[in-house]
């Protein structure tokens, strides 16, 4: 079969790889229908950390082609979302919800194993990780808010969680990227009032205020803290979601967050010291990490259905699997916020 | 009026000071009857942190002996708590319960101005600060535990507050000083149903076990960690609970809360690194502060007053203003968990 493989940094082809197959009776194997490029996909891509040459990409729906034996969940022919992260959805992480913790868990791309970013992928645990979409004849728009479920979309409502936003909150979200945007959908869903976005770009800021922003100001520079502090009479936000990753975004969020709140980080951190003394003495905290998507899955897949959330408008960029270099050099540049990858039909 | 005065590290006496008086029509007067020390107190005594000389102390029940003209919640006469920092109650900061952040407020002792281990304080914005204790007639046990409600209860609750103990958790202190037995306490009421407490001291374990440790853990060197593990089946806790404030501390609380959990903080940090990369991918946060003691207090108080909870039980050494001295050092040699002075009489 032909998937995406990482050369390098700043290197991606397609090349021919072996049949994605079941190895394990709790397998399934999924045919890729759409696939996409993560923000954290560009960490190895600029050689920013270490990752292995070979498979890559771990955002996929598709068409389940083959099960195990002791797949119940899912049976072939079954349109299905895939997170980023494959889990038992027994064990006691997972039953806490996060599943990205799963004692029997793991993420894509598996080892050595299949990418998102191929025309097919062994998913481990399929009865665990994989989640059915009911129905059919979805139009193209749904299709890309169904794939922005199996990350980005589970990403951006991770952080609006770990920040604990709750119903009539301001809240102010640092980051413009796709996950920034989800998270800007997300505060909104658990009811945000006010949503300060921070951008540096009309394009997005257009998609922001879409999602739900109230107010946009300009994320770069120190200015950023003193403006969100200006739009909230100097109190601070109640919950502040820090989409990045890198230590100018977490300090941005802490120096918004007022105090008693959380900041909800789930971007990789880069680069982030987290400076105790001022934290503590405002009590603000932070939480976050590896977003458990398949444990939203169920709501979110069901606001999508519904029609009351469309995450998929943060795909600005399409192409086909042979373009896949293409769509990581999109996003690299900023020209597009993410980049969706046609992989087959349903 | 007589007062603890600090010389300088290790140096505590008694002396002569203006005596305390109104200054604003938002002030009391409240003459001492119960004070005591506090772990914190135990930074400058050590030379650890910088602190001016002069009057000293935070934590302090008495009588009012004077109220401004704008003071309308208490009255002269009112026996009260006074929480270690004064708020007026009503500012944004103070509505969403984080008193320590108060607007207008600040902590004892006020400026040059008097410490809580005197005869007397002035007690700024009385109104949002002081809480009067209903009836008469208490006991013993009933002061010294309405004297645990000024500081050191209402830390123990923060931190379980902070870590989000509910109900049927199971739940790790770090820490046997008397902060973290009022956390054990803390957990407790807050529907806790295992709570490890870790130890090095028989005594404290005993007093552990009263306010609810159902286990008790070995507190010294790296094995805490692989203990607590072995008793969750390697899952981690609930909630942990860091009432130190040393990279130890925080360290062994990190390395046993559970994915998706909490470590909630109130020890002053002193050498706390927090491991950003280890906290993300293991989903744990950190949320802590200073205590908004003045915000649990009504809550605690009816505990305190209906018998369920009692915090005095962590004064271990009594003695007068002419034994502060005494106090500090046998806190300092941890001869004590926690020292009261008695002051005056109600």
């Amino acid at each position: 079969m032909r998937a995406a493989i990482f050369n390098g940094p700043g290197s991606i082809t397609v090349g021919e790889r072996p049949d994605a197959a079941i190895r394990e009776p709790t397998d399934a194997v999924v045919r890729v229908v759409l696939a996409c490029v993560c923000g954290s996909d560009l960490w190895y891509y600029r050689g920013e950390t270490p990752f292995e040459p070979g498979p890559i990409g771990h955002e996929f729906i598709g068409v389940v082609e083959d099960v195990g034996g002791d797949v119940h969940s899912v049976k072939r022919g079954d349109f299905v979302i895939s997170p980023f992260a494959f889990s038992d959805g027994t064990c006691p992480h997972c039953r806490h919800g996060i599943t990205t913790a799963c004692i029997h868990g793991g993420f894509f791309p598996t080892g050595n194993g299949d990418g998102g970013q191929g025309e097919a992928v062994r998913v481990p645990l399929a009865d665990g990780t994989l989640v059915q979409v009911p129905g059919s004849g979805h139009s193209e728009e749904t299709m890309a808010s169904l794939l922005a479920l199996s990350d980005v979309m589970g990403t951006g409502q991770h952080a609006a969680v770990c920040a604990r936003v709750n119903d009539g909150d301001t809240v102010a979200v640092v980051g413009d990227g796709a996950v920034g945007l989800c998270g800007v959908l997300a505060a909104k869903r658990l009811g945000a009032q006010r949503i300060i976005a921070l951008s540096g770009h009309e394009d997005r800021e257009r998609l922001a205020r879409e999602f739900g922003a109230t107010d946009i100001v300009e994320a770069r520079g120190a200015e950023p803290v003193a403006a969100v502090l200006e739009l909230t009479d100097a109190l601070g936000v109640d919950a502040a979601l820090e989409c990045v990753g890198t230590g100018q975004a977490m300090d941005t969020a802490l120096g918004v967050a007022r105090p008693g709140s959380t900041v909800g980080y789930v971007g990789v951190p880069h680069g982030v010291v987290l400076p105790v003394q001022e934290m503590f003495y405002a009590n603000t905290g932070v939480q976050g990490g590896p977003a458990p998507a398949r444990a939203y899955l169920p709501e979110l897949l069901e606001d999508v259905r519904e029609g009351r959330i469309n995450p998929g408008r943060v795909f600005d960029f399409e192409t086909d699997l042979d373009g896949i270099a293409e769509a990581y050099a999109a996003m690299d540049e900023r020209r597009a916020i993410k980049s969706l990858i046609r992989v087959g039909s349903l």
